[in-house]
């Protein structure tokens, strides 16, 4: 049994907010949290007890050390990230909004240590630890650079036997549509399970339908077995093969949005490497819903609470 | 006439926040607070005027001197809290949620100065200084001597003459319902106005049922006068002698509702103690959903706050 | 063409609130920022890019100089300010309610260096710099000579053929709806455009309408040719010579209130400046939206933000 | 014997300063705090198990309650306050410097409630409930009304058989050297035990001296038994009747040093009330010291450690 | 070559501490982290580059969690952490002070989840994953259990074939001078590492001398081979064997002194470790001083700061 | 006359710190303010009145805003900006130090907007609107853009009558020191004020000597008339054409080191600009001494206050 359940790669950056609503402008202080697609959802993975690793291209500095510490600090593995002396550690800063002020990600990544990060620069034997890979889309557009080192790395997994996710995260401030879609649809060959939210659905693939219509219009244009389509205020839906499901979403309070994807995709790829997709999909919901009522990227909650969610138990007062 | 109006006695713990919605395992700070549900109601009888004093076994160090330092500072007497060099201060930990996200109370009471007490550590004259005793389940969960005590206290109360009410205030994670319900019986006999919310009816009692049938039910099975029953979404229904008596819940925007049952019984042990109950459970319900509108355990409002809500005031922005 | 747009004057002070919907009572600490309905409107019309001055007589120690340089930073000229070292700087305290609790300010600002401003202490020449004059009744409400100063100020402009604006703004805590009245009507023969909320219309001058009946009363009976009526849950409604527009009000989610009514006037004037007052409506409506998701009096967001809510934009989150 | 050790009155005001070194200009929050020079003595009584009541004449709003609450909270009645719908509450801001930039006290006083009382506001007797009278020149400085019902309080005092202190507490903010000098003679004849810091004798008597001669001169000049000068940075010194004592000062490394003298002088009327002023100047010493090493004008600390550092203990970490 | 260079275990807490030299008594927030001696010395040793894992007995809460993620944060191992649904997690407070007022440990650790461990819990063979033992005599002083836990380590230790460090760190608010001499002493027979302040040899031991004088005496007394005195505000020193070291005192400006020790052991352990002791003491004396400088418990610095003080680096600003 | 006193342009930078002494590892928030040198010394003129624009590039988004408001907010004039939609603004952390600790700065300002800017970009024109122009060998640090475009300014500068002052502010994380000097060099006929750092001299030049060698030494070798050294721990000295000038370093009480070069240079400006350098060695001395007892880079004290200084005011309590 290989060490780890899932390995997952990208960038993770310094998290800076205003806090309680402010604006850049008008704010003395900054939360400073760390936050990325991928480590998001591998942090939500070791929340229920799977044995996670993620890597990057980290820079050598107290910056780089923070992130690597904070992912520990929450039950991933960092000890395959590659430090350097090259480039920054990417940052972002979100100021939050409330309708109908809308919530504001504002990217300061470029040149970012990972941005540079090339195929030759990892030892791809790394992926025989691990059972599964996941990757987004994000870390493709981060150069070109990264989004051969993705496609190397779906391919290399597959060789090696290790499934393969990997969500679309169109992200419409790093890179066109157009390149976007090209560039995923490289690497659809080597994917087992996909994740598009709706709007990305449309955005970059010009799908606009039923959540379960997108799913099964996906899984032909892309000829992948699983397809999972997330991201409507309704329900979740997902294809497997010929089979079609569905699960409602689950009602929330928001406290912070950012990350709630990401921690949905980690209750599916929890029940895909179970193989019961249904149950991924209600962890996912449950996840994606409890992620939003908790301040940061990350999904500070026990395995307990995340099924108490699955199981619709009270959000009252315990004691 | 005695020097107070209201006396009571229980636990008042240091209580310990994370701010903004945050984890226990993601904060660096934490709002350090006091609270306990008998000082709780005795800090919301004071705000209306009333004349209470609240006491305890406090440890003899600064944690103890900030529990009665802060007691004083909203109106509450503590002169009559035994001073103590065994046992520590209780605390408590609350993470606010957000739904689905409940919230959670973790309790780090035992072995609190408190839960030595015994009925000879008492000098039960000071109750003679007081026209009403005030105790809950709480303090008899805490141990075995505590139950003791409490049921002591009833016993003097009623032998010198004080009318006495009791909140069930039952805590599943502190003792089980049948030595709640066990031992609040031996109580009764000692009680004139009896409060039990909704829930602790149906896991104490068993009795699940309108509020206004619960109430009925619980004063025919305890054979107490006047029996309230708080805890439901819709009204507080009360039955006093053969009167049955309810108010609407006060709708409220929940800040933090811990303290919003104690801030209740406050408002009718107030209308109460002037012979209309009527006007207790107005004064109830405005005075539970103000204090949801408060960080903290305690009610911290005026009186004029209290009557423009009882009067149905606006929420509007008054300047 | 004058150096700036336009010109307001009125009192703006140091605003101390308890964070997280604290009280008074128990707060250590206090968010500190500044707020005076004319500056707000100053700042907001400043986001618009409109060139705005705003005056007022400052104490010239470090309070007044926190003022003055928090306008400069939000964009707004105060080289015409006038220091002095009579009087203090006014204070307003603003505790955050949550239904039923109001939110409440609770002034203290008797004595300030702007209560003493005379007509004589101010170089009327500067108002040939500005092509509008805004007012408010607050101003009038601090002391009989602040009145007589805002009555000579509209006076001089109307001579010096700038146009006038006048939010009636009555404060029931700083004067009498007569004297309100009284000395407001004496201003109205040099205004041409009144902004009047519907409580004010009710308190002030007895008029309880819809929006749009309550604009035609008020033009009729004070000869005002352009009234706007705010503060209707539902729409504002605007007379202008015989039009009669109105505009819907954007829903939000509130974080602080105080100040929309002053953003909304920016958004008005902006359109009425520009001949075109369904645009000043629908911007108006905008921005007092914006304003309620805010931190503080003013409203600190981009012309393109504020543009993005006019044009129906999505409240989600961008990135 | 009376009900209070100690009765004291004057004026506490609200304390507003920028944390962390941070000038007001330049600061989003204010830490919130309490302050005036007899209600310090009073808590620093109190910390030394003296039974003290302080008052004054306060606002009926929530700055008022909360004056009043925080004096509750360390240990100091405040039963014979007597409250007002006239007037403010006074306040002032602190800007902690750090050499060379001075410490600077901004005070906002002015109109508070306490500036109009007058003597007839006073219900005399409750002089009758304490042993002894501590008042100070700042109370007189604030208006005629108040200096007059300052000197009625000493009269009253010695004519109900109290001992009486008064601290000469000189501002030069507040009013002038002569009126300080013309005020404060008047009193003399009425007061056991003044202190007077070093500065205030150059300042107001014109006397520049060691501490010892000091003392003596004001003692001659002023025909008052015992004098003590306080703010010498080498030792504190005292005339009792033909003795001379002196107690070494108490080295410390400063965090906050406003409200040092006022402890000290609680030290000194500690050790006067026992008649033994010679252990009055060390707890004097100690408690100044103590004083500065805390936040906030008050001396939270408990007697313990104000003996421990009286007998010399050691300042190292202890557990 | 085993897996880990060093292994340690003992009791870590989470630290409450009022910010900014507050006392508990006046505070509303505390700062909230986490530490423990043999923990603080575990974090100390991984920024050194040392592969450290620590354990204890940890509550299964988000209490315990919170302490076995800190630490992963910083460096360290918790993989065999034994993790209880008994007892609760210790908690001390700090109240930080300022010459003369000394810096206050109250501990709140009874009852610990650690404090019930007993030797028959832990599975031994874990220690033969480390080349190092390091324990402390706090441990032993938690409970009876703990003490034999401690014994059967380092017996357990030896005859696995590590070496195994001891410091005495006596707490006399945890157990007597009597007790503590006595279990020490029957521990010492496996120890190879001996580390005792200045101040616990004098108390424990009775042996108040020169540094150099009194490791020689403990070395006698005791026969441990290598025995280190720190705690002297001038010079560490040692003796091995025959041979007597030293190493001046680093000198630094304290922000937290908590943990000084704790990261001394560290650097003392790491030359000790490459069998170079001199070097060792070096390192001690620049990471128990940079310790002083940095908030909280623990060291976090990286290799290259700690080198660049053990190489007298400026102190100035790096830019 | 022209509209302003000084120009400066340069970069400047969001500023981030972890409050309290933490370091960036360990911090959950950060202290965000702005800083850069030129803009540091801007600032510093404008608080002793001096009319000051400072421009740059910045990124037309709400960071680049940040800095403008801000310095807006301190009285310098930014309407010079050139707003960019090409490049970021640049960042930069600081960790404050305690001995033996280092303060340590890390820039993260590649890609910035300003290091993309060339000669052409600029309007030179707007010199004509300044008397003085200052700048710093950081600019020339950023890019060779920045490097011409800097010669081009004091080139222009020097054509239309200005008055030229230079900061050699040598920083060696962003250059090497031979081509600073080779830098500097091409600059220095167009410099009548050249302000040298001690450390800069030995690093840059060679050059180790007292401060008044060093000045004469640079004097000679780089042909410019007025020399300022600064950065000694004991004296500022100057030559001026034959004439050598000194003035003692102010003691200061160190809060934050950061800008006070900067403010120092403003003093010397500022004397120079009357013909009275030695006026402004002693401001600069006070000013750089104020800086340190001030949170962030700019200082934010009135013109009085540092009169006081320069006047060797006492450093006590004013009220």
């Amino acid at each position: 049994m290989p060490q780890f359940d899932v390995m997952t790669f990208g960038e993770t950056m310094l998290r800076l907010s205003p806090p309680s609503h402010g604006r850049i402008e008008n704010t003395d202080t900054l939360d400073c949290r760390t936050g990325g697609s991928e480590s998001n959802t591998a942090v939500a993975l070791a929340r229920l007890g799977r044995r996670v690793t993620w890597w990057s291209r980290l820079p050598n500095n107290s910056l780089g050390r923070k992130v690597s510490g904070q992912l520990n600090r929450w039950g991933v593995d960092t000890s395959k990230v590659i430090w350097s002396d090259e480039g920054r550690l990417g940052l972002y800063f979100v100021e939050f909004g409330s309708p109908p002020r809308p919530t504001i990600v504002t990217y300061d990544r470029t040149n970012s240590a990972v941005s540079y990060l090339k195929p030759d620069d990892v030892d791809w034997a790394i992926l025989s630890d691990a059972a599964h890979l996941h990757v987004t889309g994000i870390t493709c557009a981060l150069s070109p650079n990264c989004a051969e080192t993705v496609l190397h790395a779906v391919k290399e997994a597959k060789s090696r036997g290790l499934s393969v996710s990997f969500d679309v995260n169109y992200r419409s401030k790093l890179w066109s549509a157009k390149r976007c879609r090209d560039t995923i649809s490289r690497m659809m060959p080597y994917v087992d399970l996909l994740f598009c939210p709706m709007g990305d659905a449309d955005n970059v693939f010009g799908i606009k339908d039923s959540p379960g219509l997108v799913a099964r219009r996906l899984q032909g244009q892309l000829r992948v077995d699983t397809v999972v389509v997330t991201g409507s205020s309704d329900h979740v839906a997902a294809v497997q093969g010929r089979d079609l499901l569905r699960s409602d979403i689950v009602r929330c309070r928001e406290v912070d949005r950012v990350g709630a994807g990401d921690a949905g995709d980690a209750g599916i790829i929890h029940g895909f490497l179970d193989g019961d997709l249904q149950k991924g999909l209600k962890y996912g919901s449950a996840m994606a819903a409890l992620k939003q009522t908790i301040p940061g990227d990350e999904l500070i909650v026990s395995k307990a609470e995340i099924e108490a969610v699955v199981n619709g138990g009270s959000s009252g007062i315990q004691r």
